[in-house]
């Protein structure tokens, strides 16, 4: 499928391998646990048993013991280990510790590594990213930040309210956005903080019911009154916190399309089984016309999300931000993942919106997609006005 | 909204009421109990309101305690229950009991309906409708149909295996489709039996899991081994089984457009009201003019829907079968109300698929109806084969 | 079709012999000319024709020699009419004319009926209504209008520019909207003048060039300057020009709908022949899937603008502005017929492109209606401010 | 833009040396024109002017003259040429000259590719491929061929009917698809001919009058009747002409994806621009959000196009038939370049849908893409065969 397009041999034996221990090892194990999220000690037998097949952390340095994966490669391997919803688990690639790995290598102080990256690494604990809070704070606009971090002596104070905290539930630190300058609605003044489970000040609250089930540790929300924290809590620079969220969202926000694209495939692949052998009006499901259509559709979508990854990926990988390629490639794989599960779901008639597959599961994680990591409309609103811009600017040039 | 267009002044009035019914007494309930089935002392509740409020089984005959809508009326009517979902419960108007109490009405001997219609309009007794049958028995092609009722002396013997039997669970008699003649793939040849609870050779199987969950009663599976029921259970006459059929699945689609058309409704207001309050990017949301189009297109799907159910109730008040009047107005409508939710979820962000608001709710629950009661693809099918049917014999006459 | 839903069983009897003449009179003499503007020789025979047929101008009132139709009633006789590019012409039913007639019965002094409606309304003369303006004046937005009148002694002197002035060419008068007061971007402050065919300052510029070819007379410029008209060139009463266009555009766009709607059934009915007639891969192409579900979009994009229209001149017979409803139509309407003929040409392949067909001319016409008489985005934005309105009254009151 | 991805730097080099010769030289000659087919003084000048810039024939090996492009280079060259329609013609890289010189480099003998890709190479004759027949014959369907080339003395005589044969009005030659063995429906069994201008015969008849009009030499009609060529006129070798085919198909089709994208890159521009500068209801239009959310849409599109047309070509410059790759990438781009080019019509109202600019020609340029090549139906079909073909293989093997 122009894996070899994207990546070199070492790397699509890599995504090879992992293609296998999907469907062999993981794929049964999800099935049996209806794709809801696994019990502990399933999820470190899933664990054990990557590391055993040697597929995994393929992101992380050789250093912390992964594969080094830049972001291309991570496309081609991460799009098989998502073919299962507990793919990424097993890898040790799911959101938000993936996320949070690839910004303490990029950003924390030696120290920090060892303390937090190291055994995040190894698969030992996990971890969670505090930024979206309930409206009116920042969700969309980041701007909109309103938990607020005040200087104390040999430290910060840390108070405001974080909503929709995925995996905050058994976290061992949570990496946390607050305003150390400005008000809300001024454009930057935000600085990471590291804040360790545990830590007076902190509450982790109510998980939040939602139509996705799958992540590990949950949505919470995460509440700060006078949490306290040292300054070897603060990661990177102070004030600098979001140019430190850019370093992370593209490459997260790339690596969640690579994921979701491969619950797009295993969707594919379960509609076109069923249209192969299910037959009705006379005819073999998969030759009528309608069924068709949907089948080819499916087929265009995943190809052209493929494309869309590849692209941003490349661009990361030339070391910029890649702001307007990581939101075309957003907008289109969340709603062409999207609409591939739906017609698959459709194809497989009262079957796929049954239990007794996992279409109607994989419709319920991949819907917020198109909201979670900045919604449909936010990345369109941001392409437009790039490319206005730079009409512009070419314009005030010329 | 138009609704004089459908309906005299009295039931415009009764609609009105209805409306009033659902927003003070139906919703807080639904919200409460988080839109899913609720208990059956809740469920009694709710019917005993909906009589004190005048509202109860609009649909039913004078005769039998109801209001006597034709099917303009129902829409106008049932439009208005749908905007909870446990409005239809409330109001003895949810499937499957409000399309077998129409097709009893019209086909039952007096006897039967004494014994079943009476208590089923009442709100006593609930029922389900045994028609659908696991592949490649009997789904979206009723032709296929491969349970099977053979005569046995004073009576009928039934064998088959059903599934997605909704309701089943509680019901108080089944209306069970079973081959009286030809073998499966032969149009015609059913036969329609009203089985008792607790018939020998009846087993109630296990409930099938679904994407949607608040349809009272479940979507069950339901096997026939041996199960022998006297003549006096034959509803209508011998091997009329699918003309019986039609007078019921008609009507049944149609109700079940006005029903979930009062759900996309509700997920417009819900969307409606949030972005008149909440402000982005310095803006109220509604002020937006992505958000201005969604709330446009929710506004448009909804009335063409009513238009097209409107022109189906028409035609099947003059009399016809309306076939294609249905066919068109199910599959525009199943498309439309899942689009509506769809936006309006989108509107509400992450709060939209948490559960703390009913919009991720309401997605599963109209999800399958692009599948049940014909798929889209089914209905399209049928629409097409009748336009160019009518094209071909016009050319031959002229 | 459910005409019987919107008039009664003399205005279908006039609806089926519009039909009639249509496709015997009229659709022979439009394949004839390729589907564009034809002579006016030509144009003078249709007219004839369609008063020897008796259905003739059947919008107006009696007294005018029409048959005083109400909305209803049009949208089921103008659909017929607009099953041929020419229909319309043939019948007198044609943009601009018409609206033209239509206000002018409603605003127009007894005097200036006898001078401008009569010939109109007979077919002896054209007119043209000059409101639309290039950037930066009235437009999408009409209180960008710009074209000054001013009070001169007797009288007023017209200044400014209008374009996209359809059917300029030939007209023997034109209905121009001006400022009387106000700036430009100022809500109101508007004035109809009824401007004679060669007054001095009115000057008819060229022809625009368009995508659509078959609107009698073009789309042309049109200047004013220092043109002095008398006081009883005023059409209603000063500065109440907006009013007066609100009881023109809503049922000016209906009717366009109706029209394009007709051309849509064309469109499908061709298609239909087509797919029904030719084979491939050994298939009709009627029965092949892709296709059918084109024929059944079709189908139901038919129906559901019929529905839409329906709705709206049901609630503009009831005396209202029908603001709502009419943008809902327009918005569906244009979109979905532009849908149908697009689809109908791509079922009918190479020969839809070619020439030898008019699916490629009506491709070309239709498509100007989504930007026509207030685009889609224009109309979705009312759309949406209407709802939020209405939400936040409500909101206010209780 | 990610050309990078595609090419090397001096592949890129010449990419930028197209796309500004295309802005300076080209589109001010394709505007003063309108954008239809220019005189033959104004090709020849164009030819001239691209020689001269040294961006002529990039796709023709070194030994012709040319640059030797692979597909991935004339991805990213062909898209900056077809930023015009007149860029194509200008580098000679149209169709469908474009598609026979790499047939033609592949497949004729030494000899032929002195007499027939030499001068074509040079600019200095056109010529056309005839393949395309009228129903019944072959169209989507290439089995369905007709055409017959009998085995005469020291030759082939040939009989049958082609239409839409594009260039056909003044080339020089034309490449023939004659069947040599089977019967109309049979799968192989044809030969390619190379049969000059004003062979006995062959008459070059009427031009199909179409939505497009900036093909050079347009799209005719062109038949057979006893026209007898030598066997050195036979293209390859006898009965391998679909084979022959599939060589030209595939990168036929890319290259027209990639001409067709620079037009819609082209429209975007112009969209961008106008948003850029017009204003409306107070706004600047680039700045509401239904306009932005169209910008946004074009610029996905427009990605997602360029994404899917790279694997393709990379696919077929490893060497593969990249059928699947193709196909897919051929429905997309169609589809999604019309979008593009509506979308920015629809953004510039009035002022797109008229000549002052060329959107509506675009429009109507693009419009037969999706039939042209493979109709979106018929690749739908393949691709769809394909995957499910794949599945059953597997299933079999494992």
């Amino acid at each position: 499928m122009g894996q070899e397009l994207a990546a070199g041999p070492e790397v699509v034996a890599l995504a090879e391998r992992t293609a296998a221990f999907i469907r062999e090892v993981v794929v049964p194990i999800e099935e049996a646990n209806g794709g809801v999220v696994p019990s502990d000690a399933v999820y470190r037998e899933l664990q054990q048993a990557a590391k055993a097949a040697g597929v995994f952390a393929p992101h992380v340095s050789k250093e912390y013991g992964g594969h080094g994966l830049d972001m291309r490669g991570r496309a081609v391997v991460f799009e098989e280990a998502g073919y299962s919803l507990f793919g990424p688990l097993a890898l040790n690639i799911a959101a938000p510790d993936e996320g949070n790995m690839h910004m303490l290598e990029l950003i924390a102080t030696e120290e920090q590594k060892q303390r937090y990256l190291a055994p995040l690494a190894a698969g030992d604990i996990r971890s969670c990213f505090a930024m979206t809070e309930p409206a009116p704070g920042a969700g969309s606009d980041p701007d909109a930040l309103r938990t607020r971090a005040t200087r104390v002596d040999g430290g910060w104070r840390i108070d405001g309210e974080k909503w929709f905290i995925t995996g905050a539930d058994g976290a061992a630190f949570a990496i946390v956005m607050a305003r150390t300058a400005g008000e809300p609605g001024d454009r930057g003044g935000a600085t990471m903080f590291l804040v360790d489970a545990g830590t007076p000040g902190m509450t982790i609250g109510r998980h939040i019911p939602t139509l996705d089930e799958s992540l590990y540790g949950g949505h919470l929300e995460v509440s700060f009154d006078t949490c306290v924290v040292p300054d070897s809590a603060v990661l990177g620079e102070v004030d600098q916190g979001y140019r430190y969220a850019q370093v992370r969202l593209g490459p997260a926000r790339m690596t969640h399309c690579m994921r979701w694209l491969g619950i797009a495939r295993r969707a594919q692949d379960i509609a076109v089984a069923r249209t192969a052998e299910r037959r009705l009006f006379g005819s073999r499901l998969a030759d009528l016309g309608m069924a068709q259509q949907m089948l080819a559709d499916n087929e265009i979508d995943i190809a052209a999300t493929r494309g869309l990854i590849l692209q941003a990926c490349w661009e990361l990988d030339q070391g910029g931000h890649a702001g307007q390629a990581v939101s075309i490639a957003k907008v289109f794989s969340a709603e062409a993942i999207y609409r591939v599960v739906d017609r698959s779901l459709q194809l497989c008639g009262a079957l796929g919106v049954s239990g007794d597959i996992l279409l109607g599961r994989f419709l319920r994680e991949v819907r917020p997609f198109r909201i979670y990591d900045g919604s449909s409309e936010t990345h369109r609103w941001s392409i437009a006005k790039r490319v206005v811009g730079r009409h512009v600017k070419n314009q005030a040039q010329s």
